[in-house]
Formats: structure tokens, C-alpha cells, sequence
């Protein structure tokens, strides 16, 4: 299979995963199973991945990692909103 | 920077982020915020990353998702030894 595409179907799947932890947040306006700390840590890590995919020069990478980049800083934000609720 | 390193940091910093879930599952034996297909799409996405990873050969990213499926991997089992508590 051609490396790319099996980087996109990898990268998707691990996106979609992502998202139902978003959406309860989201929904329910809870934020007590959310740790900032680690939220920020896991951006960080996240952003790293990004630089690394543009380094490498590997779009898979760069797009999977900036997908989740936009969902965790959501769920910072939603933290930072929600926390005293 | 050398990529590899920043690779390594990059998957250092995403592991750590994904340990207090495990934590916290083991010690509150407490599954319900967890959802057994999510987590089958995300160890399904996360091997693929470790295939693509060899088929790259590119070290930080065999390492970090093959961590990241032992953990998911952790959580299924623990979701179906806990589901009915």
C-alpha cells in the first residue's frame, strides 16, 4: 500500500477517536475529568508532531496532528469556560 | 534540532498525556466514560501509525504509537473486566 495513504487512513481513524470526547464536553458543559495540565501537555507534544511532519516533510503527520491540535486547544477552552459551572 | 530526537520528545510528551486515563480507570475501576468502539478505532488507527512508522522507518513514531496501543489496548481490557461493576 502507498505509505501516504496509509498514513491518511491511519491519521483519520485516530481523528475520529478524538472527537467523541470533544463532542460530551460540548454537550454536557462538564469539564471535571479534564486535566489542564495535561491537556497542555498533550498540546505541546501534539505541536511537536506537527514541526516533526514538517521537518520530515510528511503530510500525514503535519495533518493529523494539526487536527488534533485544534480539538485539544478546544477542550483547553472548554475547560477554561466550563471549570467553575 | 535533529528530527529524531524531536521526535522523541514530541512521542514522550503524548505518552505521558495519555497515562492518568489508565490511572484513573485501574484505580476508580470505572469504565463508564469510556466507549469499547472508540477505543477498537483508535488502537485500529494506532496500528496502522506503527505500520506506516516501519514502513518509513522512522523510530520515534514505531516507539510512541506502540505505547499508545499497549495503553488502549489496557483500557479495552480493562472495559470489559470493569463494564459490569
Amino acid at each position: 500500500m502507498n505509505t501516504e495513504i496509509l498514513g491518511l487512513i491511519a491519521g483519520g481513524l485516530t481523528s475520529i477517536a478524538s472527537m467523541p470526547q470533544l463532542i460530551k464536553v460540548i454537550k454536557n458543559k462538564n469539564v471535571e475529568d479534564l486535566s489542564w495540565l495535561m491537556l497542555l501537555i498533550l498540546v505541546t507534544g501534539l505541536s511537536l508532531w506537527v514541526w516533526y511532519g514538517i521537518q520530515q516533510d510528511e503530510l500525514p503527520i503535519i495533518l493529523s496532528n494539526s487536527f488534533a491540535v485544534i480539538v485539544n486547544l478546544a477542550l483547553l477552552v472548554c475547560y477554561f469556560i466550563y471549570k467553575d459551572k
